[in-house]
């Protein structure tokens, strides 16, 4: 370490502790703990970690820290999957695991507000007293403000769409610590830039959201599930389409692959047929999830569907979304001591049979474990690389796989994340996706954080 | 006009008719046809019209203009209401409405190109073809591009959303003429800034958008309409906000003042009742529909609702519409000769009553005639100042009036405009709006605009 940056260090921890007192922490076990993400990408123990409460933590922590040019990397709970979070030696890490309140709940306006580091969960707890819900965001129980900063949806995106349509205001702070507001809590609103959406999936590149006003919603007065097998992916795909056509407001439509089908049937002794596989839920009234369901029903039949299993009541649900909440811990039990790296990209439907069949035959060339589930009504899918526990062999084959899938993607029309984001580990594809784009990104980032001291590395590589 | 003025008029219509030929026109008619929108604000005729049949033309323009630093105006179909298309001397004025073809229809996929230029009716015959619509959109035919730049809306917005919910993708020519992509065709995609949602909304103030790629729909198996009235404003709304709580998927839910409704008895012989009035629609299976109107009838009789004329047969329904389609020249029959100009705000729903309310007093007190419709399912409405002609004491009432109906909106939590846009109108609104933002914003044009040729004057008025 250079004299200069011991003295910097000194004197950014000493402002640090002067303004934010024992919020400010350097401890080994927590630098180490909200260091990372859950993804296998590069990170680095912060300098020091800022254990912020409030809008006015994080902006004071901005300003001791865009004065002294040293860079800030916001963590929540750290459920990102490209290393969007990871830390860099020399940085601050601003947790904001602790900024957990829910600032107000409107149920006749439909719309709530909340600290960035509020839980998916703590705040659908919350809903539920007033008959609301949030039904946005990933399978994993996630911050609200990560799930804003990358730009989250999971399995109702196709009835609810994703952060970026449930997302209305924002409180937000900049690179040297100003704290700013952005759309507000009107429906719609055409003043200005729609700076919302600018800092919904910039993943903490061009300032940090502290507070977020959501759309939220009433509790569907009943739901079912349905689960049915297909022949063939082509067929399977078929049904997604012809539902998405039929304006059939289906809440869900998830896709197991057969090789996650086999490894829920090991792992929960569920006994599915061991094929390309629907599960579709519907909500509204009774009456009108029996009408849903049994138009989709038809669909499926004309299709070449196999089975039909539906269920109203919640045990029964359960039973059939097991299959699906269960992938993941029975990909790591197909083989000891593994762990799943999760990949995603986004097609257009109409290419989404193609792009799996051409992705399953990658992998089986490679001779790599990689079942896929896909939230395919909005043309998305993950691929789940399950590593045997220190194979480098394996990881360089997935990444080999992963960098050919999002080629894939995109010469089909596609994106190269469809929620994940890009973190650390898509930026090369971000290049290849939007190249005449860059540019305009970087001006950008140059205008809102010209010290690039804002998630450095993320997102734009250069900057 | 000086030297240098004349020099530079000369040399930049000289480099224009050099590179695009007889697409530039000095011509007077066209000049001043083109230079305006609908609404009353200050125009000035440009110094020539581009007539743009691409985006190359349209690249080409802007390279010229920011080579000589002229200023570049773009217009389409000319709706606009707050003189976001008004041309100021010496600029140049991008027409756009030539630019009309439709580039692709992917029915699989749900989604659709075109050029910035294809007006909504034109979009909507084509799709018609392949079983597919695009609801969202103004009362009044506009141009795609035109609707995607001041993020427009209208009635079905409740359903559908607006237009930054619709825009999946754009091809953008920046200030400097380099074109770019953002987005795509995916359905969701977290891959780097959204300029996508940038561009949406910013009035061709960051960059002139030349193709538009649109979520599509198809066409609903049925729909019906349902006309009520109501003893009060608060019954009416009161209905709403249950009606958006139940969760029914209304396609529109449109208010009549009794104003309006009074304008439409007269001009179309309409015999309802002088009151609040909320016309539904519903879409879906003839049984949804039944069902849907059967849950908000119910909602309207505990709410006080008097009558529900139903219909479901497409002459029926046109008759309820007429109410609402009326408006305009019914409002304009009042007072001969004049004209209207209708302004727009938006608020929580919760607030929706009282604002409205307040906003009648005011109108009433200072004795302007001033009918409201709203997109209530929003918490938008328009006030429509029916102004005589040359009678400059109700202009400037109405102004003081739109100036407190502003204020008023922003102290309920709501928005300067919900549809209309900033333009030339509403800058002051907005620095009122988003005080804390306007930097920010202020900083992305700077960055993505730096010699500010772009649309000036237009949102950001010191820009």
């Amino acid at each position: 370490m250079s004299a200069h940056t011991a003295n910097l260090k000194t004197s950014v921890l000493e402002d640090l502790r002067a303004s934010l007192g024992n919020k400010v922490t350097t401890d080994d076990a927590v630098r180490s703990a909200r260091g990372h993400d859950r993804s296998h990408l590069p990170w680095e123990a912060p300098l020091a970690v800022v254990q912020c409460a409030s809008t006015e933590d994080v902006s004071a922590t901005l300003a001791i820290c865009s004065h002294h040019g040293v860079s800030v990397v916001p963590i929540a709970a750290g459920t990102g999957l490209e290393g969007g979070a990871n830390s860099t030696a020399g940085s601050i890490c601003l947790d904001i695991s602790g900024m957990d309140k829910i600032l107000r709940i409107e149920a006749d306006d439909l719309d709530a507000t909340v600290q960035a580091g509020v839980m998916k969960s703590s705040l659908n707890e919350a809903l539920a007293q007033h008959g609301l819900t949030f039904p946005v965001g990933p399978g994993v129980d996630a911050s609200v403000g990560g799930m804003a900063s990358t730009g989250a949806s999971g399995t109702t995106a196709v009835r609810y769409g994703t952060m970026k349509e449930n997302v209305l205001g924002l409180t937000v702070v900049l690179a040297d610590g100003t704290v700013i507001k952005t759309g507000g809590r009107s429906r719609k609103s055409a003043a200005g830039y729609d700076l919302t959406h600018l800092f919904v999936g910039a993943e903490g590149t061009l300032g940090i959201l502290t507070e977020v006003t959501l759309r939220v919603y009433g509790i569907p007065q009943a739901s079912s599930v349905a689960i049915c097998s297909f022949a063939t992916l082509e067929e399977c795909i078929a049904v997604v389409q012809a539902t998405l056509e039929s304006a059939v407001p289906i809440s869900r439509v998830e896709l197991l692959d057969d090789v996650t089908v086999d490894a829920v049937n090991r792992y929960s002794s569920l006994g599915l047929p061991v094929m390309p596989t629907l599960i579709f839920e519907f909500e509204g009234s009774p009456a009108n999830i029996a009408e849903q369901s049994e138009t989709v029903r038809g669909l499926v039949s004309q299709h070449g569907g196999i089975g039909w299993d539906y269920a109203s009541d919640p045990e029964q649900m359960a039973r059939i979304w097991r299959a699906r909440h269960d992938a993941l811990p029975a990909y790591t039990a197909l083989i000891p001591g593994s762990s799943t790296w999760s990949t995603d990209v986004c097609v257009p439907v109409s290419r989404l049979a193609e792009c799996i069949t051409l992705t399953k035959a990658d992998t089986d060339n490679e001779g790599v474990l990689a079942p896929i589930v896909g939230h395919v009504g909005d043309g998305n899918f993950h691929l789940a690389f399950v590593l045997p526990p220190g194979d480098d062999d394996v990881l360089a084959k997935a990444a080999a796989i992963n960098n050919r899938l999002v080629e894939r993607a995109l010469s089909m029309g596609g994106t190269s994340t469809g929620e994940h984001g890009i973190g650390l580990g898509k930026t090369a594809s971000l290049v290849k996706e939007h190249a005449t784009a860059i540019p305009v990104m970087m001006a950008i980032k140059n205008a809102l954080d010209p010290q690039g001291i804002l998630n450095p590395g993320k997102v734009l590589a250069a900057s």
